[in-house]
């Protein structure tokens, strides 16, 4: 017997890929809620606020995956992604609101990751499904994961995390995306076997690249923000410099 | 007999949902111009720079709505829309330019309330329109009510106003796309009638959220916050602090 | 015989205007990354945050085009965007890198304006090709060549150039697709000899613009930001707002 509840709304029509969708959905708007909490992210929200944040984390990568392959975005077909983002956003915030700092930090490392691979996967499946290329498929299966963590970073007036040390934030949407082609495509493993082998990778790659500060590579600063701040070296130096004839 | 300019570009093909969507685009074009001179957006804009906040305050909405509904948008089908737009952020300049600041405060104010509701009413009325469900209807409702100012917020370096205390626009939004539906959908009224009881609604409840500053549901501060700030609260604790030993 | 490497993944497949698109995001990638080094620009970016914003730079105004007519954007389809986009942006940092600052400011200069006019002319062309209208075909146009701008500008934290002094940035564009229009629609000439001169003109304009310093017209100052610097112009007034009675 089905339950009445979830049997509503058309939550056993989702298929195997619609499930892991809302997987996606739901983890990405409880980082977002969490996200939106962080001294550096908060500006005065409303509550309003932080749920609209947890949605553009929860349902944004998912809604611009699906304008990029020219459909209707699945969060506004099935409600069970609206109503699954509600509950995990007052989830986020309940839980936010009663653990301690340390359990906090913990709490958020953990879900940065966890919620990391669902997206590059369902991105990748999604655009092998519309006909399109692999590097497409990588590419939208990293735009699906990163792109509602650029919305929330752009509305808290933050450069968004991807351009900036983030701790293999892209190159692990990239390598998960990547590893479930290979698995589902070229492998010919199931959707389950190649979701399950990929979200271990992402998860694993993420917390590693976490816990042993994982540096980018950053290139070298730009000249002028190094001219601005040069002095001369000699005072004979400065003093060419103060009397040099005007050209 | 109608009159020759109108006719010219299909004005009088566009239907009653396309006159709504024209006011939707044309009330928010207007608001959008005398949002960009607002001190506190104003960022040395150019005039070209105002009229594209204008048509991103105008056309954004119903652009992203029917993005979302995989549809060409509307305002690139049917010249008019550009047409009045230009006409709206040219007025809005032209007011501006000759009013008090008492005046101005309150055509603001009058504006924001008068252009609020419309996109609401086309937005639920297009997703209905395109087979998806209630809670898809209001959403987008909201999205195409809220999604220009998004827009023009984040362009002039704000954070999004729904995101903050912003006399219920996000709740007025989605009261009005609610109410439209129930008697769109539920009662069976006409779109004119159940257009024109949604406008006065919607209209009616941001002016009175206005008026009366209705406060939003705000979340306590993030407790990192207040700990950067936390100061030891006895001289014994302050001591214990300064000479505890190096970890 | 065509070359191995090129003949793969569909490159001979492109058509005129799929090699117009592609020069039209090579080129603007190309400006992307020089843009992201710029040191009013720069925000520690990584590596790949520099690639990226090459990548928004490059490809993002044509999937804001292909996205509003309503189809899968050309950069997903062909996946010889993607390649020459990333050898660009390489391209562009080791120019960036081994060049002194008077020729990079030259070279910039030269790229800002040649990088312009290609996406005016495939913009205006796919909305004429989308059955979509004229105004529509030059919004379209102006949309392609500046939304990648406006991408990287909000992710930088900038104002968007487009609504600023910016040496006729969007009007270049605008006239560019206009001309283009004139050449293709009303004279019925082919896509290349309309391509080339409308190149020639939006380039050379561009660079007018530039080395003499066309200023946009912009308007008054908002009347509050005057009001907030006012004095008061005698002892006499000042006193009087000092004594003025509580109303």
């Amino acid at each position: 017997m089905t339950p009445p509840l979830l049997s509503q709304f058309g939550f056993f029509t989702l298929g195997t890929i619609g499930y892991i969708d809302l997987i996606a959905a739901t983890t990405n708007a409880f980082n977002g809620a969490l996200l939106a909490r962080k001294p550096n992210y908060y500006k005065h929200f409303t509550t309003i606020g932080v749920i609209i944040l947890a949605y553009a984390g929860g349902i944004g990568g998912g809604v611009i995956r699906d304008v990029l392959i020219n459909k209707v975005p699945s969060p506004l077909i099935n409600p069970w992604y609206l109503i699954a983002c509600l509950l995990a956003a007052w989830l986020a915030l309940v839980i936010e609101y009663n653990i301690g700092q340390r359990f906090k930090d913990g709490l958020f490392a953990f879900m940065t990751a966890f919620s990391l691979p669902w997206y590059a996967i369902v991105g990748a499946q999604a655009a092998v499904d519309a006909h399109l290329g692999y590097a497409a498929a990588v590419l939208i299966g990293v735009i699906a994961t990163t792109g509602g963590r650029w919305i929330i970073d752009s509305a808290c007036n933050l450069v968004p995390h991807q351009l900036v040390q983030s701790r293999f934030f892209v190159v692990t949407a990239a390598l998960t995306a990547i590893l479930y082609l290979i698995m589902r495509e070229a492998m010919g493993l199931s959707v389950i076997v190649s979701t399950i082998v990929a979200f271990i990778f992402g998860f694993g790659f993420r917390l590693l690249a976490q816990a042993l500060n994982w540096e980018q590579w950053e290139p070298w600063e730009p000249p002028s923000l190094k001219t601005a701040e040069q002095k001369p070296d000699t005072l004979g130096e400065s003093l060419r410099t103060e009397f040099r004839p005007r050209s």
